[in-house]
């Protein structure tokens, strides 16, 4: 078994196989591929469908000389396989030194860390860029799939490479008819036309950008990619090699079902069955699902909005079947997702768009513009908003805070139970004054009772009224600010008082007024990093008074893969550091 | 004069005129467009251009039951005139009633306040989306600029529109041949050739986008314009009317320099020179431009990089040209400039983004995810970063702190004079650690000697060792800082200190740890709003300490065209105010 994959030590070594040598290398790697995903999960579907491609593309051309980026670069995994990091697949002890992503600390064959969509055309444009200033002769490829498309900064770079660039440049378009979701959008309809005349359509909307253009059915053919990469080697203009590839190719069970097969966890090769054992509590995902769906029933009005996240939201096919014409997924195109939110909102529906924290940041400025200077009552949902969710640096939730509630106008809302949650959700699509942002909690559902009413703006909720000490713990960190509390009690045999402030975007000034009069402590415990965020505020508040403050949360670090426990402790917010802390505040 | 326009008091009266009247109609507008415009400056070419398909559109649309969006806004003019707000242009004592910009509180005939670019199609749909919802069936009409077009968001609305809208969609694209400076990318070149070929060419952009087409040569010609949208009123289906006109059409000074007449300053019409005196003295924008034209004839790996924002950067149309493959525009396309730049220096070379502070929230992404993650070496400049910039909400300048600072990885320098401006450009520019951004001074050019080495990160400097009071008074607003310091060691009697921290972007734990021996206050100003910005990350760090700070800044508000001297004192940030907080603080 990988007994060719074995004897690739370098790039170099795969321009040394014969084309017979190189099929049985697919295979190989397929078996490989096989291996990591079986036992730690990943991206799946992307890396089977781009097997022959990587492999074709390595033999022809020069890396690292010759500089490929991969969108998403989450269908890397047969190049990582090819640069030299073979043992992350093939040695059952050695997975967790590939990150699931490009990464230029592992290989000089990558050159960014990617995780966000739609990215490598600009990218590759930069390099491209410099590469003509330095007078060097590279070949730069971006690879880039179908679903990236629709997103704004890929067709920001389609058209700068249209007319901007004047020299090698090459765009593999990865057309596999999929996002993680089906694609939409009318670009769709011109691949799928340019499939079906094999490259020959009308209004060839690559060509519409002013770029060259290739057409290649056979994307899953290591002999047909090879010619059709030696024919644009070294190429003297931009031009996009648009691919026919099957995603998921070479494992049925992915084939037949591409959405649930983009990405997997554990699972069994022969059944497809993930090995993983969740038990059947239910969390705040499949809540978000389970509201959405009956809401929408009640209340016609309501319109989903996805950019292409229908699973933060817990939506499945059927699910977004049956919402008919309450749901839309524009594609990857968070900026579109958000104003037209704010449009429908205008013109009297209720939409609630979706996606992970991390993604959102991509419509900062429609948020900002065409929400919030506008008011207009969009729900906008953050799943993931927690560091306790994605731990890849590209994916990480914990930033969401800083980023979102310093924008005027905007209520965000931390719940830190279902009800809550769903009481908040509830307010915020009754109400037609407030643009709001609600942070699914990432920690286990609890199912404390809480209010419905949240008009009345930055009143944070007196949970327990003690002395001395006040814990202020937000949203999903209200469950630990409550062990805290109650150890406390225990340890240093005083009451602290517990404050659930339900509102990340502001503070509330009387109760927090009225905390001098019988405390000396504020702490602040927040699911995200401190710097810009929650508790600063409020530091900032007591700054002229005698009440002392102290902030906890991340620092203001890209953390990558951490463990989250050990992470919390690195930081001093277990509960025996939060403790030893407030002594010598206390006690000094 | 003014003698239909008189007649004019809701849009229902431009359905009154016959064809005659309406093109006398045309001249009227422009001449009250003159009046306003010599008199208070505004956005010039936009709105000459517009004026005949403004009056055919409420011709023969019904508004505000028929809802149009206009791009940026910028081009409303004409459409204010028409809808009931004639005395901000003809009546001299009433230009500060309406904005520059539509406004939904002028108006009932406005949907959004805009001022971003490449919106209007994605609010739109939003529109649209509604009223198929609520089974409506109104004309929803998008109205873009040629120049709007290269951004992301506009092409996800494109796509969208192709494919999930299946109902009444207009998209009006106004081609006049320009964005602010010319047009870069691809999709011109496919503008240009439907041009020429009068909407025929092959590779129309707006159909590989699934979106029916048609194309008007004539947009200047009020008949021809009634006669197209009377064709398309009421359509089934999204619809692209591409329109050619005239930037600046009557007034040949601006069809002649369409770049300059894009916007003015209040002129004299018969020569076109503005009659606003700056004298003579050098700004921040001019020291920049004389900079980079410096720096990239000395180091040729100098990479300017700008979306659409030359003159951020004070770079004139043969600066430009002198820079040549040294200088790219990559159109209105934030995310494309900010991925490019990243590329750019991974390759080798040093890449200077500039725009302006409220554009680049459009790249939040791209500078966290390509840039910082990835930690390449980037310049970003952001100009007008100050509440003493542009005043209108839409185009503030004031968020920039909190936006940015807390992004990991990225350094944000504050100069507080030239030298140092210059200091830290230079610096950046020879470093290949950091991403850095630099905040562009909005205050009055000053001429203090800096130092040159930026490396050791978060080191601010003391300018002036006092005692009791330290006051850390950050870029901009160092100034106010000395002033304020001045009046202290007049009035108060003892001399506090000043602290220039330069970095935006971290605290100088060790220095603020020594502040504690002789002060009991710390008081921070800064060119932004408090709420997630410099200042409270300094509270923060004094938390639990007996060190009283206090926070100076505005607040986290949408300020709408304020007088900027006002809002200093309305937030309590003149001298008097201050110090008046001092003593109340320290001597209580």
């Amino acid at each position: 078994m990988y007994e060719l994959i074995r004897r690739i030590n370098g790039v170099d070594d795969v321009k040394k196989f014969s084309l017979e040598e190189l099929k049985v290398l697919a295979g190989e790697i397929r078996e490989a591929l096989f291996n990591r995903l079986t036992h730690i999960g990943g991206h799946f579907g992307p890396n089977f469908g781009m097997v022959e491609t990587e492999i074709a593309m390595h033999y022809v051309f020069n890396s690292p000389v010759d500089k490929i980026v991969f969108d998403v670069s989450h269908q890397s995994y047969p190049h990582k396989i090819l640069t030299g990091r073979k043992e992350g697949y093939i040695n059952d002890n050695r997975f967790y030194e590939d990150s699931g992503y490009t990464n230029p600390d592992e290989s000089e064959h990558d050159f960014f860390n990617i995780g966000h969509t739609s990215t490598s055309i600009s990218l590759a444009s930069g390099l491209a860029k410099a590469r003509d200033l330095k007078g060097d002769h590279e070949n730069i490829i971006a690879v880039i799939g179908d679903g990236s498309l629709s997103g704004g900064e890929a067709l920001e770079g389609l058209n700068v490479a249209g007319a901007e660039l004047k020299s090698n440049f090459i765009i593999v378009v990865n057309d596999n008819e999929m996002a993680i979701a089906e694609t939409h959008g009318g670009l769709y309809k011109n691949l799928k036309e340019l499939r079906d005349t094999k490259g020959k359509a009308d209004h060839n909307i690559f060509k519409a950008f002013g770029l060259d253009y290739m057409y290649i059915e056979q994307g899953n053919d290591i002999k047909t990619m090879i010619d059709a990469f030696q024919k644009i080697k070294d190429i003297d203009h931009p031009i996009v090699l648009h691919i026919h590839t099957v995603k998921g190719f070479g494992y049925k069970i992915a084939e037949e079902n591409k959405e649930n097969w983009h990405w997997t966890l554990p699972f069994d090769r022969e059944t497809g069955v993930t090995t993983v054992d969740f038990g059947d509590g239910e969390d705040y995902t499949s809540i978000t699902a389970s509201y959405i769906m009956d809401k929408a029933k009640k209340d016609k009005d309501l319109l989903i909005i996805t950019p292409a996240m229908p699973s933060a939201a817990g939506l499945d096919v059927n699910m977004r079947k049956e919402l008919g014409s309450q749901y839309i997924d524009v594609g990857i195109a968070e900026e579109q997702a958000v104003a037209m939110a704010s449009g429908a909102a205008k013109n009297g529906v209720k939409p609630l768009v979706v996606t992970c924290t991390t993604f959102m940041q991509r419509a900062y400025d429609q948020i900002s513009q065409d929400v919030c200077i506008n008011k207009t009552p969009v729900t906008i949902l953050l799943n993931y908003s927690s560091f306790d969710a994605m731990t890849d640096v590209t994916h990480l939730g914990i930033f969401g805070i800083p980023e979102f509630t310093n924008i005027p106008n905007l209520v965000v809302l931390a719940p830190s139970s279902k009800s809550e949650y769903i009481n908040m959700l509830d307010w915020s699509l009754s109400q037609r004054e407030h643009p709001v942002m609600i942070l699914i909690p990432g920690n286990e559902v609890n199912d404390r009772k809480s209010d419905t009413d949240y008009s009345k703006l930055n009143t944070f909720k007196m949970e327990r009224n003690g002395e001395r000490l006040a814990i202020i713990a937000l949203g999903d960190f209200y469950q630990m600010g409550e062990k805290l509390a109650d150890e406390i009690e225990n340890k240093l045999l005083f009451k602290p008082t517990l404050v659930n402030p339900r509102f990340a975007s502001g503070i509330d000034k009387e109760m927090l007024k009225e905390l001098k009069n019988n405390h000396e402590l504020v702490i602040t415990l927040e699911d995200g990093i401190i710097e810009g965020g929650f508790g600063q505020k409020i530091a900032s508040f007591y700054g002229t008074s005698n009440m002392k403050v102290k902030n906890y949360g991340l620092g203001k670090i890209f953390y990558d893969r951490y463990s989250p426990a050990d992470l919390l402790k690195k930081v001093g917010m277990d509960t025996e550091s939060i403790i030893a802390d407030i002594k010598k505040i206390i006690f000094y």
